[in-house]
């Protein structure tokens, strides 16, 4: 079969603010190919994404990412990674080809395993896809009482393992920080897995980040996540010598380089990747590969929807001693509506991937419709791009 | 003052061919402050570029550049740096903002070296500017005859080194590729600076490239250029280790951690930076600061217009050892027309940047009026972007 379409949606909640939540706007992916029907999620700023789909051709290295893709053959995995090939060289010089092309590919996977009626993990390679213990993945509250509160919701929704991030964390003083911690830690109870997660907050300054150490050991945190910059690669690696708890990074690898040179250069304990990001899913079990290879534990990075959860789960469904995977706990509305289902917590607090064909999980274009931006973009006397159809 | 407008023009040849020549098109930013008028230029896709700009916010990790310059003080380099900074964090998740911010942080030394009346380079520190060599940089012909033309045609204007690239080069045989080579060396003459440019064409293949290192030690090339695509930062180190001829590379850096790694793990001989892609004159002059320390020559990266290849050399401008600085030698009318004037060779076949103040070299309006692109961008129901009036 060959890729007949794709059409890009831009979802968002009617008001966007300026917390870390990257749940309030999405970009759906819809690709259609031999009559099947397809759909994957950017991780990424959808306006700008969808113009480097249409954009202009600027020379043979500085292409549409639709060159790459319209019209070509896909029969095979094979077949998925020889156009990312393509893309590589075609759009060299188009900075954010990967985060439109990672929706793409994503559809990519999920249309052929439709028409092999095989889930995607098993296309990879996998011959089961083992159940992850979710954490809850959520902000750190305006002050200590909120990210109480906040851990024990969370609880007492069955979770086991919670992450805070971003939020006050790292913006203020020493003392803020702990009791953010504390507070965090006595929401979950002593035996949770408390995961931190600081947004890059340090940039690339190894001591203000040092500075945090023991009373992240005095949590008890399970790892420190996005101390630096997403390629402060040394910074990581100077900072995980200094103390004993592990460090967590990789969702801003846009390719596979970025986050092999991670684990390599900057020892962290936990490569988190977000397959909306890296170019897919085909890229992120490369990099599960290697993490496997170098002793190093794969996370999905997810802090959007179940159809980005479900292909960001794909890549490491079958190693079962990877076992913790994040889990958007409080996502806004547009990130659970725009999909035809949930991965949920079975008995056991614990979630397992759908064994149906492809990603398991479709997008719904009922549940999308409230939430679809109107875009158009012209240029050069050719309209680009307007709203797709969700029909 | 402050920055009060900031303004894309999108600029392009009626058509746009899908050849290696990065001439075709360009993206002029025009920024405001203080009643002081700067330019600069983005080496970037136009269209993608100005999406960054005026994009919805996704979150608070994922806005559009212009919250992080818009209405900011411009008073010192110091403030340049603040602004970068905060776009670092500001954008995070937009993968296209260095490039797109490229642009404007060369506007904004402009501007601030017009309101000093000092040149940029002297804002960076140096004393003066030292004469460059420049290599007319051209892409191979479509077969020997033709390159060895190009090749003859450089020497007649003049110039003592020339770089070919790109065109069918490591797309064919190996004997392809020699016959290539020494038509540029032979029109070129036994004594002149041969460069040869690979354009990433052998993307991670240590072997491929390898295989031409023979030839390129036969006809004195004095670099090898981009064998590799930008992050395979090992795959440089093997090939250094292999040959006696010096690898060049770093145009795709993005931010300065990219052109520092190449430099530490991929051992070039060579470090070529795009002021219109690394994030601006700043970035680049922290790489060629870096550079000097580790013994590893700084080239500029331009294959536009004289207003990009007097940002670009910048940067380096007071480095007296550092001689060699890209020239292109045909670009198309645009990126000449664009610009109110250019930086030619001198008697001595150097070149010299101005001294007048910021870059010395403004755009002409007049010069952009025939290739300006009309662009219209809305979504939310707002127009978020049409083409500006150039007057």
């Amino acid at each position: 079969m060959k890729i007949d379409a794709v059409d890009f949606f831009y979802l968002s909640m009617p008001v966007v603010t300026d917390a870390g939540d990257g749940s309030q706007d999405a970009l759906v992916v819809r690709l259609s190919a031999g009559g099947h029907i397809g759909w994957g999620e950017c991780e990424a700023s959808p306006l700008v994404s969808i113009a480097a789909y249409v954009c202009p051709m600027s020379h043979g290295a500085c292409r549409p990412v639709a060159d790459s893709v319209l019209g070509r053959s896909l029969a095979s995995p094979a077949d998925i990674a020889l156009i990312a090939a393509d893309l590589e060289l075609n759009s060299m010089d188009l900075l954010q080809a990967a985060h439109t092309f990672s929706g793409i590919e994503m559809a990519m996977w999920d249309v052929l395993g439709r028409a092999r009626g095989e889930p995607v993990w098993r296309m990879l390679g996998y011959k089961r896809a083992y159940p992850k213990t979710p954490y809850a993945s959520m902000l750190f509250g305006d002050n200590p009482t909120d990210t109480l509160a906040a851990a024990r919701g969370a609880v007492a929704a069955g979770f086991r393992a919670i992450k805070c991030g971003w939020g006050p964390f790292g913006r203020s003083t020493l003392a803020a920080d702990a009791d953010q911690l504390h507070a965090a830690r006595e929401g979950l109870g002593p035996d949770g897995i408390l995961l931190v997660d600081a947004g890059q907050i340090w940039r690339d300054d190894v001591e203000a980040a040092a500075l945090r150490l023991p009373m992240l050991a005095e949590v008890k945190a399970t790892w420190l996540e996005e101390p630096f910059l997403a390629h402060a690669y040394e910074e990581y690696g100077a900072l995980s010598k200094r103390g004993s708890i592990a460090l967590a990074g990789g969702e801003g690898a846009h390719n596979v380089f970025m986050a092999r040179h991670l684990i390599d250069y900057g020892h962290p304990g936990f490569i988190q990747i977000d397959c909306g990001r890296i170019g897919g899913i085909g890229p992120a079990k490369q990099v599960a590969d290697y993490a496997v290879a170098k002793g190093v534990n794969y996370v999905n990075h997810t802090f959007t929807s179940h159809l980005a959860l479900s292909a960001s789960i794909q890549p490491f469904a079958g190693l079962a001693d990877h076992k913790i995977c994040e889990y958007p706990i409080s996502p806004k509305s547009v990130a659970v509506d725009l999909a035809d289902s949930q991965i949920l917590p079975d008995a056991n607090g614990e979630i397992v991937l759908p064994y149906g064909p492809g990603l398991g999980i479709a997008a719904s274009p009922e549940g999308m419709r409230p939430y679809l931006v109107d875009v158009e973009i012209r240029a050069k006397g050719r309209t680009l791009y307007t709203t797709p159809s969700l029909n």
